[in-house]
């Protein structure tokens, strides 16, 4: 079993030679054991065209590899230096307004430009020959944050050309693409795919169905440009691991299918630069100012944990306030210790800060770090110190276990939603962030998986709202599965070509419960679908589907105006509209009742993960809480029953004894 | 006099062609007598340049007319196929960012590119030979919704070049127009025509003179591109109605001048559509979610009425959820029955349900229709038969009258103010619609007509809120017109050449009543003009008017400050400020106590249409209600004295019986 | 000493030849002095290339000399004409989108357009030639209202090579900027001057030193545009006062520095506009809706005196409602004669009426002025004579003198936290303000200053709110100032080179108290950072800096979870974040109290100003108020003791005897 332990995210390009002893010193004083480099230093590594400089790179290597630090090497294909954008300035991406997205920053390339993506293969393949088989290199990541500041979709001639190609490759015949958008509409028919333009700047909205394989496209671009990269590490670093380190809130590309080519996923983990920039209920980002959203790291943890295939980092762990959010606060005490545990209580092998020292010039000066600019011990120092203890003293370890309830979560329907989201604020996203949430007040530990039927297998609960277009394996199999299934709403309502099942939705899902929808509503701010039997806070909102029962499926909650709400047919049920989350609360303890799941009530704040022989109970809001009813009632190895704001306990579970 | 039928929008082109009889049937049985089809198919129509297929539309058409029903056919010119944009790409308008609109939607032309123009003759004309004297086209639609998706502006060059020539035209010597548009300010004189550009990217804002011209020109354009086609099928197609389908709350060019060449106008009829995407109050939107604006379809019923010249239709009437509002609710049950008397009762000739069949593909998936994707019958296709039977059992027939009172609409006043609002929220059709509101409230019958001597003729009170230039004809008109006058605010507050009256404003105005405006101020939200003796719910909000009476003007209502806020002199009244609702409501009923008209107090949500032998009575709220008290007292044909939500009750007029 | 007087802008050019000398009876009854003319008359002074028309500007400028008014002749070039664009169409600006900001309004040139800048000095040379030694002309403006409408930073290809080249002569090496910005990170380091870019259109935000330095040079291209007019001018019209009209609010470029190259500052006062367009709390705007914000003029005031080293005017003092802002109200009665005595109390040598006669065409229709559009007499008129007045009875005469109390205010450090302001709501000129604010709250006059040594030599409480880098002279003189000194927060945040200071914040201003800030944080509308011992009223919000003291510093007030917010050694103050207004006061009145300065608690909206003999007291309510308590006991020679809304009482210092 591999231990859980702790990593930096380190540049010493920015810092004098003479410095990196020390730094290495107070890294192994801090427990770390990994070390990131690397990966924005491009203009130190061919500082002119074809001019290598990797003398640097090796003496920081070996002084790191020295102290007993394992190195994490990046890829630099995220900040092509200036020469190369000036030889070929066609290289950049074009915004949906169609201006090219300039040098000065980073991710300023487009995925669809083959020159860019010979000249990644010729610094990889330098970088991987010069150092693949150091033995200080322990892994390696490509390049940075695919997708970071919207990068995935480029409007360039490149990616036209491209999509093009790709279009032709998927449909052979212009009249099957044709028919498969449904360009009859509008006289929207081509010719040939030469006459075929990128979505953007129409009148008014695009075809859907253009847009989404423009997405696909996209996406499969940013595949195709990382494997690259992936074949020539693996000729010249053999048994090293290569990780990509996807950014937290980012879909635009599918982090399954790119895990496939790694061997292990990483994220990004910034819990309050996402509370604030990436929700939206201003009471809740009050609330959870200083700790975070209780259920959005951990529903990142669990996506990864899928994408990984049971391996997986957080590669860049937030330890202080950031500099990128609309407002960037200070964690409460403590925070970034639970941070760390939620991630190793959801099987992390390696949580990595970001970054080792602040820097005090360009982008991120306020971006916190474990030592402040000038060098000495911030908070998070001593906090990574404190971890690194407990963990030994724990000897926590991964542990992979399948957990009963799944909840499935799916790239695909990301993009579709968002192409034709019908409601103003329809998401996704937040629809199975919403579930998410129900299930771990619930007290639940849960995989997020893809929509495949392998990985739905052997469960107790399979919840899938949303989910677009389930393909036929996964519904021979959730027809077949003994466990509790939970879905809706809208799943099943598209075809793969983006259109409405024939027969209607939810078209071949059908096999798994019988109904019609026949008619689609949403519903602005404040208004509600209420429901016969229920008060005003047990309702649905903003999106809401009339549906039809069919053989063998009954409401189980109906609306006061007379449709059905919830259907089920034995241990089949289907939410047809956005419930609130009390009403989702009633229809989680059902979905767990048919599937003969136990349930807790965990009180505001408090969260727990069982994790191989522990229990982790977690505390988010900014006041102490009793948390003796849900330690589980084994043995408390570290924290009390009473747990501090921000707070971990970790208890050892029943009939298990803690192994210290 | 015209029986009052149903029609509805159909693509034969979207299914397959052994469908098209059962199709026919399905609409004979739902009591459909007109099917408008065609408007879209250009790919069809012409798949390759210069290779027409109109045999399929030749089948679809003896199709529907072996069965009886009548085609309305549509120029397919708002949506060109993309071989016809690649063979001149700068066919397409400029956004006022100076972007391409781009192809793969719809509309995706600039009415000055003349080549574009010749194209649309010859697909005009070859349609026109083709199906002009069938015996099945009862009617045609030229293009479809003009300016719908902003699309009336363009910043091309083919329109900056059509502009100058536009303005010679206009002003023949430069130095007219330096004169007309007050070029010396700012140093903006021009030496010839050929230096003028169009009045987007400016630093700050252009001269409003410039942009009114701008705004003139571009409807001139559309006038001109619409007529062209007009003359074509006149000559090939004789006794053929000639009709626009014109969207509502479009104003971007002039709806009484395009349908000049028309024989009869009609408009698309989004209710709920309209509310959300239209309006600006949010409880209000609430309020209406489910049955629409009580006076917003009521409003351009009458003023498609003026436009037709008493001929007009309902080319589109929402049949369910649409797919393009921010928010896209069901209608109540009835609602739609509703929206089709809401119709009749002003005088629909027809009203035709947009569209026969819910398409599954492309961008209007989630748009409603008769039927369902699958084909089987939706809601409205139920309404439809129920509400044709109605029809037939009431017979009936367009009846027009020429109401008491009128209100005045200008499309002029309407750019006017959008390009000097002064206020952020200042705008000219919330302002007229709100005096429209307030006299249906009272129980009136308006006509809303056009700004001419003509239109006011013969009327006992007329309305004319913030027209911003009267002419002579229509002032004298006025000055000896026994009617009751209510104007302002603003009202005669510009020049022709958008100046500021010599003598300040009203300008000739005066002759109708003495007074001057020497200051206009514009409050914020919250803001408000307290007036004496009432409290703050009758003030003036939003915008407000300094006046000094003149002779024979005196206060009739002042300001706490010691200013008029309306003015009269008998039958003449200036109203010098926005009225919050309450004090409109006592502006009216002073005018008909002036007036000797009748006035009704309707409740929240009801209101009452007279049409011929028939008063429509129409509840908008989701609640039951009464109305005993306003059905006029004859015998009650439909509905009864409790009226439930989107309800309709149809009353024989005392002393008339119900024909039946 | 200087008398105080009135002037006025005029534009002869719009009016009638034979209205002229009509105009000029009518100013000189108002008590009118000077006149500005000319600044926007390119077109008429030069109609064709190289053809210049001057006869009319000759007559208009005798015919106001003849009546005894002194003239000041504005350049025109703000508003070169349409032929001289049409010769160099790249002399306009491009946005920060690279769009051209096209001719039709004002203000279309890029001040790095070294062919359009010839032309101005040709222009220029012929003005000054011509009339600089008219015995009429009193004085001169440049251009007008440099940085209007956002047009000091422009993405042209101009500005892109000047850039290059200035940031050639800072630099010298391009190694020098690379270490300077720190391009280290993320690959921007650059080979060469050429390679630079301007810091537009980016992936995320460019490298905060990039963005700045380009501040710093579109300052200066302004700085030298502007100097080469001033050199001609002084050549040609010899002993003439040269200014130029900056506009409030506009910060884009360093006013002290350019206004080294006049005689005098002058500025544009808006309060009406300013409050509306400027401020962002909804309940303050409506409060102060028709007298303006008490402090903002005033504010500016004191920046112009410094600017223009005790000698400025203001060129534009708004008359009425503007046409300009979201909503426009009318002044209440008074409001302009109140606007008019806080310029004088603060020392104006003129206060100049916009305009003199409201265009009743172009862009400004609905800005008042002193007469109507009709040539008669407006309210503003008849203020103007009033004040004029009065003035001559007060005998008004400018009197300067070093307040005690100094609060610097620094263009760099404006444009570095625009450029990073980490938390969404953070502006310094709106810190500065509020420090302003609480200050005059205390009945305190000030003196805005540079960030000079200078400048805060010989006074008794320095407040330096923000104060990006404070300069080694400035720490020096404020190491040894007896004064008291009140910073932060964020003062000595960074180095001249955009860094944080190695050794952390506050740099080498720990020579003036010694401490650390480790951490900043930003907290959203709504959080709050309580501190012990006080209500929730007096909190730090929206910006807060952990602190550590350092040798002899000690925490005044400290946060609950216990941290400094004020730190202090003896008379040096630091405040670790943004107060409260309600901690403002108890901060500043213990600054007070350490200055051994007295202090006021004034209600409310009254503000008063000492100067020279009189003191002032102003009335920004609408209610009358009581001000026997704050008029300081001298005899009152203006107004009463209960002084109506927007009322001004002056009274004679206490002891002083009212010179009339
Ligand atoms: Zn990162
Ligand atoms: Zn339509
Ligand atoms: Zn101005």
């Amino acid at each position: 079993m591999t231990a859980q332990s702790l990593g930096v995210c380190y540049y010493p390009e920015h810092w004098p030679e003479e410095r990196w002893e020390t730094d290495a010193d107070l890294m192994r004083e801090a427990g770390i054991a990994y070390v990131r480099i690397g990966e924005f230093a491009w203009s130190r590594l061919e500082p002119n065209p074809g001019e290598y400089d990797f003398g640097w790179l090796t003496r920081a290597i070996d002084t790191l590899h020295e102290k007993g630090l394992k190195i994490v090497l990046g890829t630099p294909t995220a900040t092509p230096p200036k020469w190369l954008v000036d030889r070929m300035p066609d290289m950049v991406a074009l915004d949906a307004d169609g201006r090219p997205r300039g040098f000065g920053s980073r991710r300023h390339y487009c995925f669809s430009h083959e020159p860019y993506a010979r000249e990644c293969e010729r610094i990889v393949t330098a970088l991987a020959k010069a150092f693949g088989e150091h033995p200080g290199v322990a892994a390696w990541q490509t390049d940075n944050e695919y997708g970071c500041h919207d990068t995935v979709v480029s409007y360039s001639r490149a990616a036209r050309d491209a999509f093009r190609e790709w279009l032709e490759a998927k449909y052979g015949e212009i009249s099957r693409l044709n028919e498969a958008w449904g360009n009859v509409f509008w006289s929207m028919e081509y010719r040939g795919f030469s006459e075929i333009d990128l979505p953007n700047l129409t009148v008014t909205e695009a075809n859907p169905a253009h847009r989404l394989d423009f997405r696909r496209f996209s996406s499969d671009q940013v595949l195709r440009f990382n494997r690259r990269q992936v074949e020539i590490i693996r000729e010249f670093s053999p048994g090293r691991d290569i990780l990509h380190n996807f950014m937290g809130s980012v879909t635009d590309f599918d982090h399954y299918k790119l895990s496939e080519d790694l061997d292990a996923a990483s994220w990004d983990s910034y819990p309050l630069g996402f509370l604030e920039r990436d929700t939206d209920d201003e009471a809740h980002k009050l609330k959870y100012m200083r700790v975070g959203d209780p259920d959005l790291q951990a529903f990142h943890h669990d996506l990864y944990r899928a994408c990984g295939r049971g391996r997986w980092w957080v590669m860049e762990q937030q330890p202080g306030p950031v500099n990128w959010a609309p407002w960037n606060p200070a964690p409460l005490a403590g925070a970034q210790r639970l941070w760390a545990y939620e991630a190793f209580a959801a099987g992390a092998e390696v949580v990595s800060w970001f970054r080792w020292r602040q820097a005090p010039f360009a982008q991120e000066q306020h971006h916190e770090a474990l030592l402040l600019p000038d060098g000495s011990r911030n908070e998070a120092y001593e906090t990574c110190r404190a971890v690194s203890k407990e963990l030994a003293a724990l000897d926590c370890k991964v542990v992979n276990m399948r957990a009963d309830v799944t909840l499935v979560f799916d790239y695909e329907s990301d993009w579709a939603w968002r192409i034709q989201p019908q409601g103003a604020d329809f998401s996704y996203l937040k629809l199975v962030l919403a579930f998410y949430r129900g299930l771990r007040k619930a007290g639940l530990t849960v995989d997020i998986v893809p929509p495949s039927a392998e990985a739905v297998k052997e469960r107790k609960l399979i919840v899938l709202p949303g989910l677009m277009c389930p393909n036929g394996e996964l519904i021979n199999e959730l027809a077949t599965s003994p466990a509790m299934i939970l879905a809706g709403p809208r799943t099943g309502a598209k075809t793969d070509d983006f259109q409405i099942p024939s027969g209607l939705p939810p078209g071949d899902f059908r096999k798994v419960i019988d109904f019609d929808v026949w008619r689609v509503e949403t519903l602005r701010p404040g208004a509600q679908v209420r429901l016969k039997n229920r008060d005003a806070g047990l309702c649905l909102e903003r999106w809401r589907e009339f549906a039809r029962p069919g053989e063998g499926a009954m409401p189980i909650i109906e609306s006061e105006d007379g449709h059905p709400a919830l259907l089920a047919n034995g241990k089949r049920a289907y939410l047809a509209g956005w419930p609130t989350e009390d009403l989702l609360d009633e229809v989680i303890a059902y979905c767990l009742e048919q599937a003969g799941l136990p349930r807790l009530t965990l009180p505001d704040g408090i969260r727990i993960r069982d994790h191989g022989p522990h229990r982790f109970v977690f505390n988010y809001l900014e006041d102490e809480q009793d948390i003796s009813a849900f330690s589980g009632g084994g043995e408390i190895a570290v924290g009390g029953k009473r747990l501090a704001g921000a707070g971990v306990a970790i208890v050892a579970k029943r009939g298990d004894k803690v192994d210290r």
